[in-house]
């Protein structure tokens, strides 16, 4: 790892899609890390802002091939791979990096589960037990020691940060937890599919994956963790006709004797002093509106009308805590930073 | 009621919202129907092209406030006015007419539940009674022979048309039914509010009146009717950046010993002969873009996750089978036309 | 050329795409035309349910290769293929099949020009000289009489509509004629590309193509015929955040002594008749939601700032006016049939 | 004006609408002022949390009543006032305030042209003769004199940052520019009104205040003050299913001897330097999602088919560089700032 300097020097593997622009972003204007490398194998050569006119006015590196890129000199990468195609690379990356991995490939704890559901083999189970699940929220002092962190999926985002605290603290059941979630069409990449052409998308809204999205599994491992025993959820996302954002609605069936009043409680009480997770007030909506473009969190809480369940309803931005927010939250814990840095800027809303 | 011609002449009262504009194109190609009135006080003496200039083609009534209409010589009405204001204008019209309903104001039969939700006292309890709750495959024979015909709402449209089957034939519990739906935003009609303006939608999702919608007490309604037991559901609406289109999202808990499986066959076998109720093949999944200006309702079936749960989706176009459509389809029974006269076009998408 | 039935048996080459699409949503309830033959190269075997559901109510052939497809049995066929491939499948057809090409292949006269923007020479000269460019309104007589009509390209149908009748009256100049043209993302088929992505597209609006758009020499061809003389105009598309629609605004010089208000009487008096033209009433601006899903073209006329100077805007949907309707149309035209069969349908809005 | 802190003590006036939520977004991480008043007559009272969420993790003053706003004590205040309403407002304020008006109040120097426009005699013109108009490009010594600024509408932002150097180099003719621009549905302002309200705009596109909108005098006034001589411009604006951006497509008629590329070249030399326009290389086009949210100009400049004429493109975000993030950029210079501070965030995309 470079010591000879205050400033972070980061790489961006796999620039050119969502995340990795996310990324630039938003480290182009942090103040402890420095752009440095910035890989796209197809598009070697260009400058990024010629992928992303967004950025005319940065000077960032030119896109380079993987296997051309100087890591050596770098103190971590970001690897913005698509699933399955990840653990290779990670493997093969000097030991002196730090590494926040966005894609799944270091997510499950099972390799079995993992080849369930990727339909291969792990090419890295090794460094799959080194790696830290970095739901930051939950894993401060993990990640902060970790040299590998499995930055979370978008919804398991959404969806964990009000459930894993009602699970702990005991204040619903591990068993019907039911998980609707919508999310913007950015969570799809930018690989270019009849699926997510405009025309296919624009004014219309459609279930996916129903009971078979790959993050279901992703939950359940850390649902399973907080309640003390396994826990199967029903998941099925949705693709809205807009860019950004993920709201999950939740439904729960409460622990015996408690009420939607003591969720709301507990999750005030265990958010209080975190910079990106907000507990509403009572009755207010959460709206994917309203996190877009930053790190934040909105949660909110409702008694149902059927006796003994509630329903919680969390947002955020798929792309910022739903990716790459989160995952320079998680560089900045690896590194001693304070963890807010870079991630400051307000929602942008209307 | 008019007898020597056999095209009903039909009135719409309310014509300058997104129901009566529905209304107008649906019956401006009716080969049965004749538009002769169209009501709207405030906009009373203008044409409905200044209102709505997609009918700069067509020959229509000028626009007459209610109390100048001539209604005496008209077959039927079609009443598009603001739930609680509706009732008394229902009660002073020519005994002669028949009236389909499109507001909330007769849909209700216990006018406790009703002064519960609706925050009064119903003011013609009589016509409620007389009133038939027109979900049209569910109703043929009462709507057939019934002078007021309340129209159901969007939501209640898509929620019923799957789940009544299942609950008459006893292939899902009546307990922990959740309904997470959809819907764009012409179903918050046509009167600007903040909440409904472009920029407040466009790019985001959220859920509003979470366990206090007024759709609740309707679901209720038929689903115990169905059941043959109270029945209370779980409801969360959901605001989507898309004009038209519901999509409800059910969560059932099966009966003992049924599948997913049976449900799809229960709802396939029901609606086997219907022309505007399709049960897709396994594993396809309703999309309101498919349904779009149609008065067609897709439904899919799922298994899930979890043991013993099912998944039903359901999708509408809101305006259409959740309003005009059905309203149009009911008109038809009760004249004993071809109930798909008017509406035999095909969806709009993309 | 089949004569035993009244009804004309049609295929559709290309029914994978958009144009293909909309050609089987007008078909499929067009009192005179059958659908007979649906060609998909790729995806030959298929139901065209499989890949537009919005048809599952509708009985359809299934989709066949072009080289299986029994065409001699029909009496027209519609080619949706892409430009340039379609000359050579034009030239193989059957002699007895009337054909409308809704590519760009038989609407440019000169071969010369026709190689100079499309990149390679005309595979079928012979047969573009038997081609009738088929806008509809400005040439019914030799549409009626031809066996090929090169169906116009969605912008030159918005940009011409207005246009030829005011260059024929010598209303403006042929000189300095402005064309600003904004469109839905359909007008870019249906091939997934990076461009056309939901999250490329939404929230945002861009020109493309700036002064070197393929529709350009097709608009100046028939601005010259229309004005006698060479007529080249400014013509900068842009894209929309929108499925459907071509909104144009038109910016062109008065002839001497004339008025805005003579360019309104011009239009006025040659549309009154006709059923898919409108000009509104002075001060209405055309707004491409109030045409979609029909058949109509909307056109204001406003006086400019500057004198000397007018602006005329014209609205279509870029997929009925602009391909698949005018097409039909044309079709209707061809066999002896009402020219408004198949195409009565309103606008649907909102 | 306080001299005792090095921060800048700054309120809003108008802080419930879109323009003011963006200072609030802005100034909240602007490093040297400090946000002390925001009011809003008819929320008076309450958070600005409660009406614009996204603020949620921000400690803001509660709304006040204008009336009651301690304004003594500030070095400087924003108006986001209605047009018509600011006059007095201003006129009324305490001397020691530094002024940045949005609103159109102190625009036009001509208060003739303000009466016939705005429909009523100006109210404060002795102010009128005081105000800078506050492009700041342009007028960088004469803003950081000013005590009171003019900020400049969207629409002339856009038109006017090309369009100036061009024609004080000489560079194109005054005679016959044309200005076709493109706005988000943000610019009309956060009012609800069933023109902007989401069924009516999604989908489609209009042109609105055709040859008649007030933006236009506006850009007249400083484009006469490049050319030396009176300039009218034809200037049509049109409202798309965007939240943010504006693009200006303007069609120009080159100076005798220029070509595209000298204007290309012009431009390129005058903004150089600029931190917030930027030129784009030949042939690429510009576009609103790549502007979205920051303060950044994009300009891209081509060659017409006509010869003698060329077409220069602009986007903005209409919030930020075209009402807000100006604002901020003049009082930065009215205090002798960095005048990007608070203005560095990249633009948000996708």
């Amino acid at each position: 790892m470079k010591t000879t300097s205050n400033t972070i020097e980061v790489g961006v593997i796999g620039a050119s899609g969502y995340t990795g622009a996310e990324l630039v972003r938003i480290l182009s204007r942090h103040a402890g890390a420095k752009l440095r490398v910035l890989t796209a194998d197809r598009n070697a050569g260009k400058p990024l802002q010629s992928i992303f006119p967004q950025f005319a006015g940065l000077e960032l590196p030119s896109l380079v091939a993987l296997d051309d890129a100087k890591l050596d000199a770098l103190d971590a990468v970001f690897c913005c791979l698509p699933h399955g195609t990840t653990q290779t690379v990670v493997a093969g990356l000097p030991k002196s990096l730090k590494v926040v991995d966005l894609s799944a490939d270091f997510r499950l704890k099972d390799t079995g589960v993992y080849a369930q559901w990727y339909g291969h083999k792990h090419q890295a189970p090794a460094l799959q037990g080194e790696a830290v699940y970095g739901l930051t929220e939950f894993a401060r002092g993990p990640i902060a020691k970790s040299r590998i962190v499995a930055n979370p999926g978008c919804y398991p985002t959404a969806a964990l940060l009000p459930l894993v605290p009602l699970l702990e603290d005991g204040k619903i059941s591990g068993t019907d937890i039911i998980i609707d979630a919508k999310s913007g069409v950015t969570g799809a990449g930018r690989t270019a599919k009849e699926g997510t052409m405009f025309a296919e998308i624009a004014g219309g809204i459609h279930a996916y994956g129903v009971a078979a999205h790959r993050h279901a599994p992703e939950i359940d491992q850390e649902l399973s963790g907080a309640a003390g025993h396994a826990v199967t959820v029903t998941f099925t996302p949705h693709l809205v006709p807009m860019n950004r954002g993920i709201l999950a609605t939740i439904y729960v069936r409460l622990a015996d004797g408690a009420t939607a009043g003591d969720l709301q409680t507990c999750l005030a009480s265990r958010f209080d002093d975190e910079p990106f997770v907000k507990v509403l007030a009572n009755g207010a909506t959460p709206a994917t509106r309203y996190v877009r473009g930053s790190n934040q969190c909105h949660i909110g809480v409702f008694a149902d009308r059927i006796e003994g369940r509630a329903i919680v309803i969390s947002a955020i931005d798929n792309l910022v805590k739903g990716a790459s927010g989160q995952a320079v939250q998680n560089m900045n814990l690896m590194f001693g930073l304070n963890e807010s840095m870079g991630l400051e800027q307000e929602p942008l809303f209307p």
